[in-house]
């Protein structure tokens, strides 16, 4: 598979709860890191577990599937129960598989004052 | 360029304070977008000037570029004065010059209780 597809498969088999199939796209010694919380989980087991584990029925819908030889990212709707909002993860891949996942999860929050002349919220 | 060099660029361009070459990389009616503090800039015009007018000694380091022909994105390291941390862009593009930009501003916060027995925290 290219990064792209990694990409685009990794998404997939989350969404599809294949954790099979979600394992064999990953290194044994894939390392997942979420840098707001600074939490790291290291290995395939464990991370297949993380995700297993993961409360609720949420759902995640790609919007943006980007990669190359090194590097992927994705751009993803999630949603679970009333709550959805946009999410991001970056991947580094090492001959066709996942080696690291780093994951994004960014919070609403107020702008800071001063750019109101420029900008329109919706 | 292709999109991964329009993204470099970009990167680049918004470092060194270019603003003329940051303009040549963007489309008359470029849209950007937080979508955190549901802010919307439209044209180029005002989305350089919102970059040009934010305040302090900001820096930027391009820590993983991606593109393909209609979309790209970065992951990058934003420092300002004592605080430093990671964010993310996305960007579509169009005919060679970008015609949207998304940011998003991972903040720091804690995790949710009951993944201890596979996380260490950093």
């Amino acid at each position: 598979m290219t990064g792209k597809e990694l990409v685009a498969a990794f998404a997939q088999r989350l969404e599809g709860r294949d954790w099979a199939g979600l394992a064999e796209l990953l290194h044994p010694d894939v390392v997942y890191e979420i840098p707001q919380t600074r939490e790291r989980i290291r290995g395939r087991d464990r991370y297949v577990t993380f995700n297993a584990e993961f409360p609720g029925d949420w759902h995640l819908e790609p919007r943006v599937v980007l990669g190359d030889e090194r590097n992927g990212s994705l751009l993803f709707r999630w949603s679970l129960a009333d709550e959805s909002s946009l999410a991001v993860a970056f991947f580094e891949f090492d001959r066709g598989v996942i080696t690291k996942v780093t994951d994004f999860w960014p919070e609403p929050c107020e702008p800071p004052p001063g750019r109101e002349h420029l900008v329109e919220r919706w």
